[in-house]
């Protein structure tokens, strides 16, 4: 039986309005956003400062990544007090607040949760993706802008979570091997997607 | 509304098994072996031939096509009797049964029916995947061999389902972009993975 969904998800392909469509269906809670909040506040960090340094992985911090990949896997058994970057501890402390919420049902969108919980056999690990023109579409209404500002917002967050992912999963971001379900929005629509997310966290797989 | 399912799948994903569900709940037609005896029959090949062709594509016709990429969009407009290498006459073939069987609603496995049918609207893409370990163990039962053996027909159909994939569509195969959806079958069992395709099938999206 599933416990907890996690939704990865593209700018634009509307993850947060079918988890929390999900989240409702199921009665469990919902998380994004308030997560980020909550990690700044037990942290110390501010808001403003997790979110920016989360999808602005810095370059250099990919380098130093590359040059010691023993390094990365050092650094999960830091503490984030320790002298981890500061993009590390945000990621240390957004963990285990993951671990956190995820002692009780719930939805997760984004903060490469798929991964940290992937010990787990109860996540249904999603990933929502949608085609280019309605991404732009849905960017150019939530950040009210035009069309060229709405692309290069796609671009960038594009580039910024697959580099974010990688960079602390050693996964590739939207690659099918580490979800169990990945649904093209914009050909079902957001409440069917709701709906076939729920049926597949619902689903018992037999002995096949 | 959609009339067609197409499913491409990972060897031992159960595609076969899950495609036959679909197409019964929905009463329409399903296709996969029984086309390629189709067109085999219709273009004079042994059935035998078509599938070892279409699983063996040749380094060589990789290598011809790399070498000269306007002879590939090129040769689609050559009929099949034309000097076109025999794995593309068998392919201008297949393609010919398949759009002929996508006049009426129906489910096709593999054959590139996806890219063929690209054009249309109704038609809800699905890719199947599935776990290594149950891949093998599926592949164990399927072919009655050992686990060493097994594991080289996944490694060879995946490379195999790769390469003709890609030279015959220019698509990544296996890549979410082309897909509506994409299921990992020993998360959720084929039973739920069908039902999830007829409400993926079935759905209306919205203006959203």
């Amino acid at each position: 039986m599933k416990n907890i969904i996690t939704i990865g998800r593209e700018l634009g392909s509307g993850g947060r309005t079918v988890g929390k469509i999900v989240a409702e269906s199921l009665g469990i809670a919902y998380y994004d956003r308030e997560l980020i909040d909550e990690v700044a506040k037990q942290s110390g960090f501010s808001a403003d400062f997790v979110e920016k340094t989360e999808e602005n992985l810095s370059n250099s911090f990919l380098y130093n990544l590359a040059m010691s990949s023993s390094y990365f896997y050092d650094m999960f058994s830091l503490s984030a007090n320790d002298a981890a970057p500061l993009t590390t501890q945000v990621f240390l402390a957004q963990q285990k607040a993951i671990l956190q919420y995820a002692e009780k049902p719930c939805v997760i969108v984004g903060r490469c949760a798929d991964y940290i919980l992937r010990e787990r056999d109860d996540v249904l690990s999603v990933f929502l993706y949608a085609d280019p023109e309605k991404r732009l579409e849905r960017a150019i209404e939530q950040y009210n802008c035009d069309k060229k500002k709405a692309s290069e917002l796609i671009s960038k967050s594009d580039r910024a979570r697959s580099r974010h992912y990688s960079a602390f999963t050693d996964w590739e971001w939207g690659s099918r091997e580490h979800y169990d379900l990945m649904l093209n929005t914009s050909a079902v629509g957001f409440d069917s997607a709701a709906h076939i997310i729920c049926s597949a966290f619902r689903a018992e797989p037999s002995a096949e």
